[in-house]
């Protein structure tokens, strides 16, 4: 029998594709906040509202739907959202306070 | 000028993107939680500890490593990846205490 038959070998394995999933989800949220920092600085150009209170409920109901459907638990999906939401809107009221640094 | 050169159509279309990636998201870490669960199993099978704080500090490091390189701030992706950890602990911890249900 192999060694990677073993209960320890199969661990390994399982978590070396956690670590890959987790590394995947780290580079997607990288994409992600380079759109954001676009969208915020389109709404500084403009002028527009940094928070929009209509789009992020519109995103909380998404997330959940998809959370479901994914088999994620829903609660923890809307608390990612929200906390990467949070830390864009923050990024973003620094980018206003200062907007040539 | 067409009007998807509008700041109101720029902007849909950049949301339009964070969806996207929103969804990714969530359908890796539907992915995760099914390694998770077998790991839950496995650990279960072969009377191994739930919690691992050696990997649990490994995870941290590494994520904020990868959060780092990403462009994503390190302490959102050490929050995510804790709560991630928590949520997968609780399911494990409900799991044994009713490993028939």
């Amino acid at each position: 029998m192999a060694d990677n038959d073993s209960p320890k070998a199969e661990l390994a394995s399982l978590r070396a594709e956690v670590d890959e999933i987790d590394q995947q989800i780290i580079l997607l949220l990288g994409v992600r906040f380079r759109c954001t920092d676009m969208i915020g600085e389109l709404k500084q150009a403009h002028g527009m509202d940094l928070v929009d209170a209509k789009r992020e409920s519109q995103q909380v109901a998404r997330i959940r739907r998809l959370a479901e459907e994914a088999g994620v638990p829903a609660a923890l999906a809307e608390t990612i959202l929200r906390e990467v939401i949070d830390t864009v809107v923050d990024h973003h009221t620094r980018l206003r306070e200062r907007p040539y640094s």
